[in-house]
Parts: structure tokens; sequence; C-alpha cells
């Protein structure tokens, strides 16, 4: 397997070199990421006006393809966008542009802007809407090496989570000012990884990753303030098939620091072990036992033909 | 005098004609506005990670450029950027920009992003943060030609301003998904200008500006949740100057219906009255008589040497 995997990677130069370290998909031409770029006055960037997903490339096949491609097209509908391409398109698409960089693992971002207004126009209503994709490398939000001293995790007490009555968070956004916030006070306390409370003191997410914990037996995950991630939900269909139980529902502060593990999930990286909180080690401080075992399914169900979708790279 | 501004203009078409529509300073260079373009995986775009500001030219001068200047310094020193350049640098590059387009009348937009992550970097504390800036014809956010008939604003009840324990307001900021939330709202509701509330039910500002209230004879504005827009200063400095009695403070959404007069403050545009609010005229529908004092007062501080930077356009 693991030859076959080295055998794999020799034979996927790409048919342009310059596309081998990421590739953009920009008006409908596909340019090396290096030279990616959209309009100063794209109201995606000057209102942050958009929606977006990403999918993971693992072992040359997309990773649950349709469940985020049907959840960029809910965001999408939500915010009254139009990308002007269907689901089956966008996948044709995606699929073309991950072979020309020849990437076999690759982090995937289909992103769909309101677009630029007329010369004076306010009326987001009139704008062309515009569709970009990029894949480059795959990334870790927590290095691989690092996978089992895990992440140092932080709770922010100088910003809460954007609420979901300002900003709907099941919507994918860049509205990242908070987490950007709490990113900073992570670090300045020592850490690197934040994770946020709402206004009333609840769990939410950090810097794009859902969070779990195990108290008493029971995995749980906030229920709202939070993305709907499609990590997340793998995860917790994987732990109901495997008898852990699992459930949705506000966790307070006090509750997610009694876990005995804590991990996050997230498409850049998958299931990562959180093993300090605010300088505590988490049970040993280092990934527990039900962390490692759903981090071992999540990678596993990779090769589960229901969740992958897999890339002719025509070689 | 007349005849010498229309000599001025005569004289005035850009040296580059390519830039008359408008012009950006991306990377060092300038360019036409419509080839302006940023990196797809700038942060300021991919993680809404920026601040920004702008600044009005009228008459061939800045408004109040040192105010505009001191702010977006504020604001990068607060969300530590560094936009690699001091006040006088940023002062000379605008002027620069803005004479090689021509424009006497420019809406110019100054911004600094986190800049491009190292591949596979996650910590902003490492990006190079940019620098760009952009001139083009000016804004109205509302036409001139309507200053009377004025704005119709709605309040919507979908969506509540970001709290400033989420997002700082007083740092300029592209996190606008609840404001363009509130502006497709007013449209389904008849209205074209939102005016939103925060989550205690008081009023905030509008989609790219502050909001006034005439309330028993006292001007009232809010005093949190809001930028604080140098428009809005503007408005409260004259008002003091000609005994007009103004106050900011917290305003309830039924305080705001009482006003007799309501008005709106912005860069783009100035002082521009609301003449319904959610389909109810306000006062007769029409610009009210302390409104339009105000926005007189605040065409002719233009004039005023204290609030001009005259550019040299080198002609």
């Amino acid at each position: 397997m693991a030859v076959e995997v080295q055998k794999g990677r020799a034979a996927s130069v790409p048919r342009d070199a310059r596309l081998a370290a990421g590739a953009a998909l920009i008006d409908g031409e596909v340019v090396p990421i290096a030279e990616a770029r959209i309009p100063i006055t794209d109201t995606g960037f000057a209102r942050s006006d958009l929606t977006y997903d990403v999918v993971a490339v693992w072992g040359g096949a997309f990773f649950r393809l349709d469940d985020h491609l049907a959840r960029f097209e809910r965001g999408c509908q939500r915010l009254r966008l139009d990308p002007g391409l269907d689901k089956q398109q966008i996948a044709a698409a995606l699929a073309d542009l991950v072979r020309r960089t020849g990437l076999r693992e690759s982090y995937v971002d289909i992103i769909c802007t309101r677009g630029v207004p007329a010369p004076g126009s306010r009326d987001p209503r009139t704008f062309r809407n515009r569709f970009y994709a990029y894949a480059i490398p795959y990334v870790w939000l927590l290095k691989w090496d690092e996978r089992d001293t895990g992440m140092d995790a932080v709770i922010p007490q100088s910003v809460r989570r954007i609420p979901p009555a300002s900003v709907d968070p099941t919507v994918k956004n860049f509205h990242w000012g908070d987490l950007t916030r709490g990113l900073y006070e992570a670090y300045d306390r020592g850490g690197r990884y934040p994770v946020l409370l709402d206004a009333d003191g609840n769990i939410t997410e950090g810097a794009g990753y859902n969070v779990f914990a195990l108290v008493d037996g029971e995995l749980l995950t906030p229920d709202a303030g939070a993305l709907e991630g499609i990590t997340r939900l793998t995860v917790m269909e994987l732990a109901r098939a495997h008898g852990i139980p699992v459930r949705e529902t506000k966790i307070d502060e006090a509750t997610f620091r009694r876990g005995s593990e804590l991990f996050s999930s997230t498409t850049a990286g998958g299931v990562m072990a959180i093993t300090s909180l605010d300088g505590q080690p988490i049970g040993d401080g280092t990934a527990g036992p039900v962390t490692r075992r759903l981090r071992d399914l999540y990678w596993e169900a990779h090769s589960d033909p229901r969740y992958s979708t897999p890339i002719d790279y025509g070689n």
C-alpha cells in the first residue's frame, strides 16, 4: 500500500509544472496559485459577501465531495448567490483542476462571491456573482507528527463568537475577525488553538475546527453557534456506528473543562487531539484512546467507496 | 474663478487615460481600477483579516485626511497590522494616486491586510502585511438629486448587528454579513437602507452609514456598536458650533421612531435625510430643516482650510 502510494506520487508530475504548487480557477482559466488574483472591487473581498467550502483530496480521491457540494449549494441559496455552475459542473471543474496540479493530497477551496458592482451601484442584487476555486497541497491544522502531543488550546476571554443572529455560522464564511482575535489571545497566552465561547458562555468552535469533549463517557459537541462541519458529521456517524455515545448539546465552559478527552475536527487535518487547555493538561496530556480510535476510523473511512470520489489523473 | 476651474478641469486629463475611471495602488504599482487584483490567498480576503478607511476628495482636495489616516493607523495597531508606510507616506501615495486619475471628486479607499501565508503556515504573526489603495469617482450612497426625497429606511427584524464583543466596530472592517442580510431584508420590504439593532434592541448603524435622530429638539446618535465615523464627528462638531444640542447615547427602537427628523452620515454622500422608516413617513416625508441645515454646513466645511488638503494635479 505504502509503495503503491509512492508510485502514484512519482507518476503524478503535473502536465504543467507551474501548477505543482497549486492552481486556481479564476474567471474560467486555470492559473498557478501564486498568480491567482481576484478584483479588489469584488464585494467578496470588500464586503466579505460570499460563501465557500473546502473539500479534501486524499490518496487521489475527494472525500465526501457530495456533502461539501450540497453544503456549498445550500449556502449560496441562503445568501442568494448563484455560482453559475451546478453541483455536477463544479465537481467536474474541481476534478480537472486537481488533475492538472497532480496533487494526490490536496486542500480544495470553492468560493462564490457577490461580485463586482457596476460603477456607482450599491445594489448587490444587480452584481454578477463569481465562482473561484483553488487546489493547494493538503493543509494540516496540526502537523501529523504532532498528532499525539496534540493541540494546546485556549479559551479566549477577550472575545466572543459572532452570534448566529448576526452571521449564520452554518453558511461557511470568512467573517473571522473574532477567530483571529482569539488566535492572537491564544498566542499571547502561550497556546495556538483558540476555542471560542458565545455570549452565554457556551463553547462554540475554534479557528477553522469544530470541537468535541468526552464527558462522563459521552461525546458532546455544540449544537449551535458553530459550522455544521462535514468532519464533525463524519465523527458523529463513526462514533454511533462503533458504540460511542455522542450528543449535540449546549456545553458550558465548566463542562468542557471536565472533558477526560477533547479533540477538534476539520477538513484540514481530520480528528486532532486537544491535549491541553489554558496550559492545563487534558487526561495524561497526550491523545486519549477515544480520540485515537476516532482518528483511526476517520482515516479508514477515506477508503470507503461511499465517501470517496476518485480523480482520473490520466496516468 | 469658474473659468479657472474649467481651465483646470480641461487640463486635468490624466496622464494615463486608462486611469480616468479610477486607479489602484497594488504592490507598489499604479494600475487601472478594472485591472486591480489581490491574491486570492491574501487572508484579507480569505479571513477578512484587515482594516481599511475611506477618505473623500472633493473639489480637488482631501476632506479631513489627517483624521482618516489617524483612524486607519489606530485600526492597524489594534489588529497588529503594519502597512509598511507611515501616515505621511500614505498621504503622499494617495495624492499621487488621485493626481494620476485626474479625479477632482473621488472615493479613496486604503486597506491593510494580514497578507499571504507561507505555504502550509497558519500563523498570522508571520505573514507580511499588505497595503492597497484605490481611487474611484466619488460614490453617492444616496444620489444628489434624491437628497430631499431622501432614504427609505428599514429596521430589519431578521438580523442583529455583530456585537463589539465579537468584532470591534470602531476598527473599520469588511464584516458586512449582517449589513448585507439587512440590505436584503430592506429590499424585500420595499426599502433600500437598513438600520440595524443590536442584541439589546438599540439602534446601531446602517450599511455604510451612521444615523442620527432629532428627538424632542435634541440630536441623538448611538454611543456604541457603530463605527466612529468621521462624517458623524463632523456633524457633531457642526451641530455644537451652531447651537444644535447633540448627544451620544443608547437609542432604543421606539425612541428612534419618535424622531421628528432622521438622517444618516457617511463619507459616501455626507449628510443624507431618512424620510421614511418601514414605509412610514418621517415628518412630512422630505428632508427636515435641521437635516438641511447640517447638510449645508457639511458641504460648506469642505472649503474650511482646517479640514482640507489640496492635491497638486500639476496643471
